[in-house]
């Protein structure tokens, strides 16, 4: 398979995504080839020996501008055509790539992964997935801010697609699916939420366990929680701000007390992190469209390039999108 | 003032409640009169020698009936009418109440108020503000529940009558507002948060600092956040669920060290539950409505009973609501 990873994209490109991405080919097959997307020189220049040690495994396609973290994603989707996100987009669009892997603008990802890519047949609407951390392994969040205002039919394909997603990559039988709501009686929430209930509820194909609270996220209440993209693009930001805030309250609290104490809790802190680390994740998703799309954090370091290619490479193995358009496509 | 307090709502209702409210007494002026709202028979067991002492300045206001936190809470409000928390909120419609605090069932308590209290002049849909906690004090957070699907003229609304209290309460000259979105940019977020902003923006009596991301709430972006009352409670209830998470997981992973860890972190865990505490907040508010309506957290034990009335005390004496309505009343 061929991976395109945009090389121009995140907090720590070009050097950091380089040194994930060429740390990646030990854990790809011979005739696997990466393609890394974004100006070639500066790329050339970094990783000069890597680059002549892999040989043809490697191809760089050159893009001459960059989409920042401050552009407006599709004004800058329809002007810098020559983007290394444009450019990685079109390779998909083209036939030239099966995965992309980006730590890129999100906005941006999402909108030219909308509008250039083809969806798959029956998807209406492509969506984000991310997995948050929780007590009992990750939860799928969907959709986490590709589609602002859903209708219920949407809630309803990201169920569908999100709950093959968990099955084929997380081996779990039959994943548990739930609707975020503002309480768990069938009378609460919006129009939009009792509507999606009822289709989800409906579609015996799904393990639809009902409405959950945010409060019981970190529960692990469900393999798969659905949500609109506001509200999900909210509950992620919040998760990381949140995690943040309080292990830095933590440390300054732990440091008063005196540096032995910070010492020794350190190995904690370690650990904690680690399971709260959206590094160990592998990125978020953009379920519903052609081939497997990959954004990772922004501030991805190299060990958070190299998760995405190889997660990359089992979701294309796995085949998921056709297994989702036999269960979405009319025709099928 | 009269100050009812409901005695039948919350997890350690009707003893800590009781407690609570009877320890307020020494913080009320001569003149002021608590009323206790609930099974007459139960409260005068728990309470006997508070009550005789007390005399005139507690009374008790009978009440069969208990909503409970499993309860549909409009149908609640209309089968036990003789409830506590419909007596409460009957007792200011009647003008018998300047000062409603309950602790129950959230919904029931909301829709009792919207229901049944009449707004204030000017007010289209009272609204909950309630105080996250963060790294610079309090942020006030408007709706966190009571209006799943606003108009753009009610955000507005929120952010006049947040910004008034915040202003008075905390003694904030100009307090920032902003809306909670996906993005900061102009174009980011649904057609309700852009006319939000128009609106906010055109307002020149508020300090309107446009939009901010759930990720930056921890580091109080601004004194007022508003947001429509899905999102606001997915958003309490996130942080609530959160951050006892992590606390767990802290305690699990450093008694993992040994208990002399454990044991050395226990003031340094004291200090942070502290500061994220909802306890010490004096509960949500019920923007928008005659009297003061003060909803405490399910689990308030007697200080978060006894600050809530203190709060609702010196809410009244600032007389915020006559502002609101100088503000928002169209015929003033």
């Amino acid at each position: 398979m061929r991976i395109a990873v945009d090389a121009m994209g995140g907090d720590q490109a070009p050097t950091k995504i380089l040194d994930g991405a060429l740390q990646a080919l030990e854990l790809l097959d011979p005739d696997d080839q990466l393609i890394l997307v974004g100006n070639q020189q500066l790329i050339e220049q970094h990783a000069a020996d890597a680059l002549k040690a892999a040989g043809p495994r490697v191809r760089i396609e050159h893009a001459s501008q960059v989409i920042t973290m401050d552009d407006s994603p599709v004004e800058a989707i329809r002007g810098k055509r020559d983007s290394s996100i444009v450019r990685m987009v079109k390779l998909a669009k083209d036939g030239h790539a099966d995965a992309l892997i980006s730590a890129g603008n999100t906005g941006a990802l999402v909108a030219a992964g909308v509008l250039m890519l083809k969806p798959l047949a029956g998807v209406e609407r492509p969506g984000i997935a991310v997995f948050l951390p929780s007590s009992k392994g990750a939860v799928m969040l969907c959709d986490a801010g590709a589609n602002t205002q859903p209708k219920p039919a949407h809630l309803h394909q990201y169920a569908v697609m999100a709950a093959l997603y968990v099955k084929a990559t997380r081996n779990v039988e039959n994943p548990s699916v739930a609707i975020l709501n503002i309480g768990t009686e069938e009378e609460k929430g919006t129009p939009l939420v009792k509507e999606a209930r009822e289709l989800l509820a409906a579609d015996k194909s799904l393990n639809f366990t009902g409405y959950v609270e945010s409060r019981e996220i970190p529960n692990h209440p469900a393999d798969v929680i659905i949500t609109d993209g506001f509200t999900g693009n909210v509950v992620l930001k919040l998760v990381e701000g949140w995690s943040a805030a309080l292990f830095k309250t933590l440390q300054k609290e732990a440091a008063a007390e005196g540096p032995e104490l910070l010492e020794k809790l350190k190995p904690v802190m370690a650990r904690i992190a680690k399971r709260y680390d959206h590094e160990e994740y592998g990125g978020a998703l953009l379920l519903g469209v052609q081939g497997t799309f990959l954004k990772v954090h922004g501030s991805a370091g190299a060990r958070a390039i190299k998760n995405a290619i190889a997660a990359a490479k089992s979701i294309s193995r796995l085949n998921v999108n056709a297994q989702i358009e036999s269960r979405l496509s009319p025709t099928q």
